[in-house]
């Protein structure tokens, strides 16, 4: 009955209402949350991060996101089932996480059942013409292996795994997310975090906490985010300019005890 | 049942979420699908080409559009019907294009029924007395003709028509719409385009495609896009730029065989 | 069954969607209208404004607001009963107004009863783990009692009082708010404008009028805007840009009769 739509389309045009409209017209009970369709344009890694740390505080849903810079080349459009829901989108690593987030694929199918499908097909919009009307079936109950034929979960496309590693009094990982107010994820769960009350980011002192407001106004604090990762974050002040990083750069935290 | 709504209103302010309040309040079965709010400030000729190329993806609706740099002044608030579905918005052009899209304007009224609007109708701000409360009214079933009296529909503003020109392997056109990727769309449908494999646009080489893939990276192509439309792309980049042409600008395209 | 939702957290990141997924888990039936998810980050004036001005233009609701730099700290998140709906947040002045616009507060609860709340409170996300949850309990009809101990509305906290001071032939008042159009808005209802028909805003002459178009493109006219506050508007243009105002400052009006 819920489906959360993720893409890059932006709210400037009519992509995002004509995705919605399918859906109404198919399976008009259907109710839609918009998770962001803000993603910088044909920016998977970013559309993967999102999906995967929203889907758990959504409920069960079928998940429909598209940020697809191949669309009408040979990848695949699939949908995949995780235990703890369903997703639409292209083979191309945008929706992995988040499946992993759901407990992990246990089936995948390519979408290639005609009669799932806009009657015409273009080229440039399958967010429109396959992967809206396939969400909108699976919303409305119609079984996963009528999307088209199983494909191997194994094989599906999966993105680069980021640095995550770790000795005594510090951690190296990958940035992965500044949000609006700039705090910088890392894509380290929290118990990689050493013990310690201060610490330095790059080569910047850090107070070690629990909420923005345990450093000093500007000041840095490293903590575990809301979605359970290492950050860090500057009290009433964006981190991630504090620090010059962003997606994809590689932080290292040295905490002493 | 639905209702669409685009406005140039933006999401800094409250103005949208008045809007759907407004409608709640009136009829809290509609459903309200929002195609853009953000159409550039008093964008007419904009807000009129998103919202015609939306609405056929779109279930039988009433689309209400606000797009209205002369609220207040003797601009006649209208209603409109087409086969395909209703529109409510200001008579300055914003509705024709997306009536033609629907079949026609097949009848049209004057928003003067003081027992459909607002208590007080200020002079700034039509889009929650006026434009809403009809929508609302006409979603909920009311019938058109007791909005207000008739009027002519060859009567209704319309926009000036884009230039679209065609010869023996060219065709020159207006741009129409430029959207979030760089896109460059065209005043011109699709069988409009000289049969060819490359082609020049403007003075840059071209090739002829079906989706962005078929050039090289960075490097542009002539397609047809999900609108029907003709429309030239880069391959992850925004062809905009590459031409330098905007919205208004005409291109010209010649082919060769 | 109506909550409204007003928030600084952008549409970057999947805030805004866990806030509805989590309201869609415990009262699946609520609709959800958003206001503004676009509140400059820890602007809690700004949002107090958005909120106050469009909280009568809907329908009975929960008005569920977070701008909240001090998340995780001693603020007090609250939920407040006022004649016309009721209100949840942080303690620090959002809510006020907004419920001085609907009747003022008769009832006020510290959010403490943890069953409300979720499993594990973050300390850096209480839009999900407290404010939704408790938004959502109250939209499904849950008495705010239940969600904690009572507070003296009197001890709440308020924002400065703007500045609004008025003399024979002249207005001086604080600017609340400036909208997408560069409308100014000034925190002076529309009865303490002076009587007359031409005008100075700051050093520059305007008209008075009641619609933009009743000045000359271009040119200032003081009006009476759709919330019925005195404005300062600019005929096709902004007028924040030509008289350099924005929130905060203090503009003056005098009137010739």
């Amino acid at each position: 009955m819920w489906i959360s739509f993720t893409t890059d389309y932006g709210r400037l045009d009519g992509f995002v209402a004509a995705c919605h409209g399918t859906i109404a017209k198919i399976t008009p009970a259907a109710r839609i949350i918009d998770i962001t369709h803000d993603v910088p344009p044909g920016d998977v890694a970013r559309g993967s991060v999102v999906l995967a740390q929203t889907v758990n505080d959504l409920p069960a849903a079928v998940h429909l996101a598209v940020v697809d810079p191949g669309v009408g080349t040979a990848r695949r459009p699939v949908a995949l089932r995780a235990p703890g829901g369903l997703l639409v989108g292209p083979d191309n690593g945008l929706l992995i996480r988040a499946a992993d987030a759901l407990g992990g694929v246990t089936e995948a199918v390519e979408l290639r059942n005609p009669a799932w499908l806009a009657p015409i097909v273009t080229r440039t919009f399958h967010g429109r013409d396959i992967f809206a009307p396939v969400a909108a079936r699976l919303a409305g109950g119609a079984p996963l292996a009528d999307a088209g034929p199983a494909v191997e979960p194994a094989g599906l496309v999966r993105l680069p795994e980021p640095v995550v590693s770790q000795g005594d009094g510090w951690l190296e990982a990958t940035v992965l997310s500044v949000d609006r107010f700039g705090n910088v994820q890392l894509a380290a769960q929290a118990d990689l975090l050493p013990a310690g009350s201060t610490s330095r980011v790059a080569d910047q002192p850090a107070v070690i906490g629990e909420t923005f407001a345990d450093a000093a106004p500007g000041a840095l604090v490293v903590l575990v985010d809301s979605a359970g990762m290492v950050a860090v974050a500057a009290n009433g002040a964006p981190a991630d300019a504090a620090l010059g990083v962003r997606p994809g750069d590689v932080l290292r935290i040295t905490v002493e005890r």
